[in-house]
């Protein structure tokens, strides 16, 4: 039986696996700047960055959801889930859909008006996911980043 | 002169003008269905979903910079630049620059790791701006929704 929780700080370690684990499959590992000590003051402190759910089975964690509140101008506040993970070895067991309905119900609890994610325009099993869901998907954004 | 303020709830109308011109530009008018009072009640009142700066001229608002903070887990917390607008018969004189600076400024205050935001790949002006700024791009990402 797969449950879930919400993250809190001794979690940290585990959820940067589970990041770097994805950036791996999504061929850009070297990408990962974050650590664990910033993720424990952004997220865990007073006025925490973003919520994260975990997935556990036996007391082990198989996989996340991370998100935050984001403001479209064009439809108001949405969830943005900025990772959705399922260790390897665990897919194919359900544990993603459980993990993006518990999202989706975070996200109505929290009277958005919907979610948002991003997908890599190759990752086909993911957007096959998705697709269950009748998501609405929207080409020709570019990602833009300055680093201080 | 040009000077820049904090946008409070009186602003609402105004904003979502400036959004509705940013839509058209953008060919998608029909995607605005977020409303003034929606927009009062989630960015004026306790807990603001979003910040926002006006850029003003004699007294009339001629662009703005409306942002939040988003938490990447590759980065950490990062400031987004959800809209920077700037009405068009006032560009090219130097508004979207001063906006985007003070955008920079408040990313740095709130010890963000650096800021993000969106362009379409088709916007030449907007990505020649900043390209001024050595921006880093990522391409291949769809943006995914679900509605509510």
């Amino acid at each position: 039986m797969v449950s879930l929780r919400k993250a809190t700080g001794e979690d940290v370690s585990v959820i940067m696996d589970l990041v770097r684990e994805l950036a791996l499959y999504e061929k850009a590992p070297e990408q990962v700047t974050n650590t664990e000590e910033r993720m424990l003051n952004e997220g865990f402190g007073e006025n925490p960055a973003f919520g994260c759910v975990l997935a556990e089975k036996d007391g082990k964690v198989l996989g996340m959801s991370l998100y935050y509140f984001r403001y479209s101008t064009w439809k108001g506040r949405r969830l943005y889930l900025e990772d959705i993970i399922v260790k390897e070895a665990h897919r194919g067991e359900g544990i993603g859909k459980i993990l993006f309905d518990k999202t989706i119900a975070i996200a109505k609890e929290e009277k958005c008006s919907g979610m948002m994610w991003q997908v890599l325009d190759w990752n086909t099993p993911a957007i096959n996911f998705y697709d269950k869901y009748q998501a609405r998907y929207d080409a020709g954004w570019l990602n833009a980043h300055l680093d201080f």
